[in-house]
């Protein structure tokens, strides 16, 4: 399987168990050393960035993929996810840098203009993984 | 030369162009039909999205790509845009579709969150590429 195709693998998984709620099967795809980056927060965790998940997933009811392109040792994904907010749909791109085919960084990048009132009513719990 | 060398040699010569401050040079890679969205404005006018480009430039002072990736009919590049604005450095995301080698989309993705206020101070005068 060539470098693109491991890549493909690795992304294609981790963004399916990460949507599916599947917080193991999502952790297996991230390496060691692991950084997350967003507008709103950001960790050098892996286990403390999939923590958020499950409270992220409560307010997801969709996910249209608009385009997935992947090299030798990145990806970046592009995706408007519907939400049960009042953000409703959230253009979001993805980028992935990745190290021996596991995921070692993430880069999401959206507007988060609609989302900074609503993480201060929920205190922050449940959306930290955005 | 393959599709995804064309739409390698569009969106780079259209990328270029526009950091240049050359909106001829960057209108070429545009398709008659066009479309631009982004957090702050969209436009189905390509003479309308480029005419902001000169304002807009203006207060770039540089640009690092993070990533470029490219298929046979799309490209997203990645890239931070410093600006000398309160804002500072802006990570970017640009997703473009290209029909017969012509840049026909453009999705620019970024968290607008702190250039509210710069829009509103500036009456949207000059910042409207954005």
């Amino acid at each position: 399987m060539s470098a693109t195709a491991r890549t493909r693998q690795a992304v294609q998984a981790y963004h399916q168990a990460r949507f599916g709620g599947d917080v193991a099967a999502a952790a297996v795809q991230l390496a060691d050393t692991f950084t997350f980056q967003s507008p709103l927060i950001s960790s050098d965790d892996a286990a403390g960035h999939l923590a958020g998940l499950s409270g992220f997933l409560q307010v997801v009811t969709g996910v249209d993929m608009i385009s997935e392109l992947y090299g030798e040792s990145e990806a970046t994904l592009v995706y408007d996810v519907h939400t049960a907010t009042s953000v409703g749909t959230q253009r979001t791109a993805e980028h992935f840098r990745l190290r021996d085919d596991r995921i070692e960084s993430i880069a999401l990048i959206f507007d988060a203009t609609r989302w900074h009132p609503i993480m201060a009513a929920a205190g922050h719990a449940g959306l930290a993984s955005a």
